[in-house]
């Protein structure tokens, strides 16, 4: 089969690979139908994540069963299911407390040795605990079926977010980075009741869809000028911020626009965002911390429902769709900021 | 009147001092009964925190009304009563939300211009907002009194750990930090239901206060060992864990036995802390970092009634006692960790 592979910063190719096949009986093989390429992407093709060479890559996709092992009890071929970014077994502690991200037995695609998302198709390990089943007619739809994709990983990870940062109905919210998971907090929020929402962003392509997803204002200044308009807007600072980027200043702007008292949910991968915690100035105003790498697997069950009647639609930040010999085009456009979200139909 | 002044490092000083006089009608002159000197007292002690030379110093006292000012509606002359570390309006928006340390108009004892609590009296502003009323029989009654005194901010900092580190009822935690503060959280997390308390600590007088205050656990290793100890003991660390000392040591220790999903409950003043604040770690095991300064005038009215009826009962951690003249020597006691806590009787 052909899958997207890494082979050193910035060069990423679509090659002939191994077709994955059930190696142990609760794997299934999962024909990809949406793949996608994911801003966390790009750290490891800008080369500031670590990559051995000839490692696959991508990790959200959703597709159809083709042939299931024999302890999988739940799926049979043909199923059409959606995947986390983490496999999980599914059965210990952490998986029963919605926190298959701990999973010991769990992992990420494309990690050393396991197969990718962008690809044609992957072999998915613990598949009873890791994968969700969709409804069959969903399959037809194709506005529906990229939104569905959003479950294995932006929208449940902007979600995580607003539930850190402590969205409740009638919140205050302040979203820091106007990405495809920055967006999806605009929606998670907007879901979870928020009254006012502030994204910040100065792309106007990015901020339409932010207006769109329920955000009611609109912040694009940024560094210190971002936190001086949050601050005088919500007299003082949001109650809710979510940090979406991962970086010292994004973190930093964060710190900055949350009031006191209030709590920050961050989901960007840190690069760099640790440095711009200044925790004697959290510590002074009781500003605290939540989030980290979202345990999607235990959201989808929440989400699908209000994917599958459109209430919630993050189809929007998919705003570029190519085949798989266009995913390393789509790396380029996202890198270079030209597209938001890249979809590939392989 | 006299009171406790610091000129410099390690020169700390009882010195004949202006009689504070009420100022504003929202003020009352009140008599100091029990004061002490605080771990947080020590960075200034020790130079790491800056004052200006003749600044005042002491936040936790109680005493008596003196005399009050002509808008103070809820106090008079005679009343009983205990300060938080902060003072704070009672009327913003802030101390409303029980973030009291917060409010526009608060302050810390012993800032430039105010009174501190280790003298024979202080200026209180906003009196009606800051203080809490206590039964009056108690002034007689010494162990109690002690006990009180712990009201202004041991007691309320232990707690604001606790609730910050999510304790509730079968909660395991486990407490960096083998302080008065520290002491007191084991008090906390026991008073809110923990099933299981490890408490770090190698000072035996320490961990057997902690074995009375419900530490049903003891670890007396250091740095990477007690890491290894805890999670250990709990099979991957402790849900709820109190870091209650605001090193870079201290913090890291607290990350290391936190569990996956878990959260940090700090209230150590930030001294190095962030550095030993991992983001990466944290963010990869879903670490939640939450607490600061303690709002412990929100606090109050919920443990008074159960130190009033000594179902909590945090007096064990004064150690030593002293005369206003001890001061000096109490401040070389806590510094060379001979006395736990020092209580001050002018």
């Amino acid at each position: 089969m052909r899958a997207t592979v890494i082979h050193a910063p910035h060069d990423i190719r679509v090659e002939e690979v191994p077709d994955p096949v059930v190696q142990q009986p609760t794997d299934v093989v999962l024909r990809v139908l949406r793949a996608c390429i994911c801003g966390s992407d790009l750290w490891a093709y800008r080369g500031e994540s670590a990559r051995q060479p000839g490692q696959r890559i991508g990790h959200e996709f959703l597709g159809v069963v083709e042939e299931a092992g024999a302890e999988v009890t739940g799926l049979r071929p043909g199923d059409l299911v959606v995947a986390p970014f983490v496999w999980s077994d599914g059965i210990c502690e952490y998986c029963a407390a919605g926190l298959q991200t701990s999973c010991p037995r769990g992992g990420f695609w494309g990690s050393v040795g396991s197969d990718g998302g962008q690809g044609e198709a992957v072999r998915v390990p613990f598949a009873d605990g890791t994968l969700v089943k969709l409804p069959a007619d969903a399959a037809s739809d194709d506005r529906l079926l990229t939104a569905l994709l959003a479950l294995s990983d932006v929208l449940g990870t902007g979600h995580h977010a607003a539930v850190g940062a402590g969205v409740t109905r009638g919140t205050t919210v302040a979203v820091v980075g106007d990405g495809a998971v920055g967006l999806c907090g605009v929606l998670a929020a907007k879901r979870l009741g928020a009254e006012r929402i502030i994204a910040l962003g100065r792309h106007e392509a990015r901020t339409d869809i932010a207006r769109t997803f329920g955000a009611t204002d609109v912040v694009a200044e940024r560094g210190d000028a971002a936190v001086e308009a949050v601050r005088e807007l919500t007299g003082g600072g949001a109650h809710a911020v979510i940090e979406a980027v991962g970086t010292e200043q994004s973190m930093r702007t964060a710190v900055g626009i949350t009031r006191d008292g209030g709590a920050i949910g961050y989901v960007g991968v840190p690069h760099g965002s640790g440095t711009g915690l200044d925790l004697s100035v959290m510590f002074d105003r009781n500003i605290s911390l939540r989030g980290g790498v979202a345990p999607v697997r235990a959201y989808i069950p929440e989400l699908l429902p209000d994917v599958l009647d459109g209430s919630v639609d993050p189809s929007p930040v998919f705003d570029l769709s190519v085949g798989l010999d266009g995913v390393p085009a789509g790396y380029r456009a996202m890198d270079e900021r030209t597209a938001l979200k890249v979809l590939v139909k392989p």
